[in-house]
């Protein structure tokens, strides 16, 4: 899995490009081939840990057998051929960042701001969302938002945040049972609770998780949660119930709850832009939004006859190239070159 | 080389399918796959002997560094991986035939005919064809057409038709030199004319040919083709002339000229499309021409953005199935299933 990391830009700042894509899926690493081709710098911003969207996060080792002249690919390992051909392109990736709001700067460019802090400038925003952002999923328990970004986490954005903590972790998928792994050598306690002795999760974890219940080195307890206790923001406990002690408190002072993950158009709905069932609206010359020097590709753009196939993304990311290539350098004359006969694009791209 | 040939339907003959396809470049044979992920049966016409168009036949060892996900490609290897991700849906290969004539039958189809007598009927057709079709270039020696077809060919269709022959092989490229070698052992005898001692042909065969020549298997002359004798159609004698020896004939009863190939548009041109500059307007919905039931895909069709990328004939390829799928199956339903998560697809698929 290792492979298809990439080195990530540290958070805040304030940096400037060419083109600024929001998503580093498929469709969005593509794009930083297509306008490298062209000399176009480009940044990425991600709210995920590791580039490959949906591919990489739906079904990292599910084949995918409609990629043209690949018979058959995992997720994974499309992103990993994917990032080697746009190594020599040098796009910048702000990951486990969300954009979160869009502005005019004073000379007529875009100023993406993340929920991290950074801000990332450039002529043109190229949005490559797939179906949204995943978002952690709200856990159903009742004043849970008085808690949220303070006591209670659906994510671990800094593992050392969690050092000498006292840790419900919540949640029978991968996400729990990893982070209980994770944590447990650095957490102060770490007790894992799930509604059912049962886990959706890779078996080996839940057999690991399970040597350090016996160890006693972590609590697991299978148990509804129905409540928090505490003030101000700080929980103190966890309240739970189950069939057999009926209810009960866990203390703590903090919850990571893994609900799981549901796609969310996000704050690009506030982007000003039209909108077709959650889908953004673009001409099929370019692939630009109703807005100009806004581009959409891949599953979140709407057109007649669009399919949502990688495929497709990979043309749209093309296309979209020359159209953005005109606002980043609008006194150049865009000259186009096949890779099979421009000797400058081969000796960059070591062909 | 031999990875990339199919097994071709021998010339002649009335068949039906649910869609023709003009064309066996990368775009033609990735049109198979997509419309066989619809349950779309397919027949394809292509001039060329092998199929892959213009990547196997103009750049067959050239990297091509723009497919994605694939770093570095050749024209041969992109056809040797198109075929095998294809071969699950039986598309048949009618090979070394060009479509010359484009009618309706009585019952609202479309009817192709080839050069080599055969026709094709279905409700769909889809033009794959490239930059059109390489036609080989006419030798300039005067009076050569009163012999074409007869006894001077630019082409070999048939070895076997060149058995016991004293044939003139004219060129001083690939072609001139495998067919010299390859037709060395049948031919009663052979001379090879290229007006310079240089060829521009791999060195090994132009090796082999000078070794047959030293064991005087074969002649080879420096010369230039100045006309041709013969009656009726039928050559006694290619003239030439050099510095050296002046002007003289060479006595044979054939000629095999390869001068190279043109792309010419060829006899779509008359299927009454709209064309724009040699290339056919299609919509971007479903990549249909003017014509209903007719489609364009590839370099060949014409739309605003347009970009002569093989990545967006595979692109075209897959909007253009869902709408063929309406003229095959006009009652039926289309069920758009993804690779990732269809069990059918996947079992078809091996994947």
């Amino acid at each position: 899995m290792a492979a298809s990391t990439v080195e990530s830009v540290p958070p805040g700042g304030a940096h400037e490009t060419d083109v600024i894509i929001i998503g580093a899926g498929p469709c969005g690493l593509f794009a930083v081939f297509e306008l490298g081709l062209l000399g176009v710098k480009t940044h990425l911003i991600d709210i995920q840990a590791k580039p490959g969207g949906q591919a990489a996060e739906l079904y990292p080792e599910k084949p995918i057998l409609d990629i043209p002249a690949i018979k058959s690919i995992t997720g994974e390992q499309l992103t990993k051929q994917l990032l080697e051909q746009i190594e020599p392109f040098g796009g910048k990736f702000h990951m486990n960042e969300m954009a979160v709001s869009l502005d005019n700067t004073p000379d007529g460019k875009w100023s993406i701001a993340t929920d991290m802090g950074t801000t990332v400038t450039a002529p043109v925003i190229v949005i490559a969302a797939g179906g949204g952002s995943f978002q952690p999923k709200k856990p159903p328990i009742p004043g849970v938002e008085d808690f949220e970004g303070k006591s209670v986490f659906y994510a671990v954005r800094e593992r050392s945040a969690f050092e000498g903590k006292n840790l419900v972790i919540a949640g029978g998928g991968d996400s729990a049972l990893d982070w209980t792994l994770n944590l447990q050598p650095i957490a102060k306690s770490i007790t894992l609770v799930h509604r059912r002795p049962d886990f959706r999760a890779a078996p080996d974890s839940v057999e690991k998780m399970h040597a350090l219940a016996n160890e006693q080195k972590i609590d697991f307890e299978v148990a509804q949660i129905t409540g928090l206790k505490g003030i101000n923001g700080q929980i103190s406990a966890v309240s739970v119930e189950n069939e057999k002690d009926g209810a009960y408190d866990i203390p703590c002072d903090t919850l990571l709850a893994f609900y799981g993950l549901t796609m969310k158009l996000g704050p690009i709905a506030e982007f000003g832009l039209n909108l077709t069932e959650n889908r953004i609206e673009v001409d099929t010359e370019k692939f630009e939004t109703s807005v100009p020097g806004i581009f959409c590709i891949g599953d979140m753009a709407a057109y007649p006859g669009k399919l949502k196939l990688i495929l497709s993304g990979f043309h749209e990311a093309a296309l979209m190239s020359h159209g953005a290539f005109h606002y980043v350098f609008p006194d150049r004359k865009l000259k186009f070159q096949h890779t099979t006969s421009a000797k400058g694009l081969q000796a960059q791209l070591g062909g």
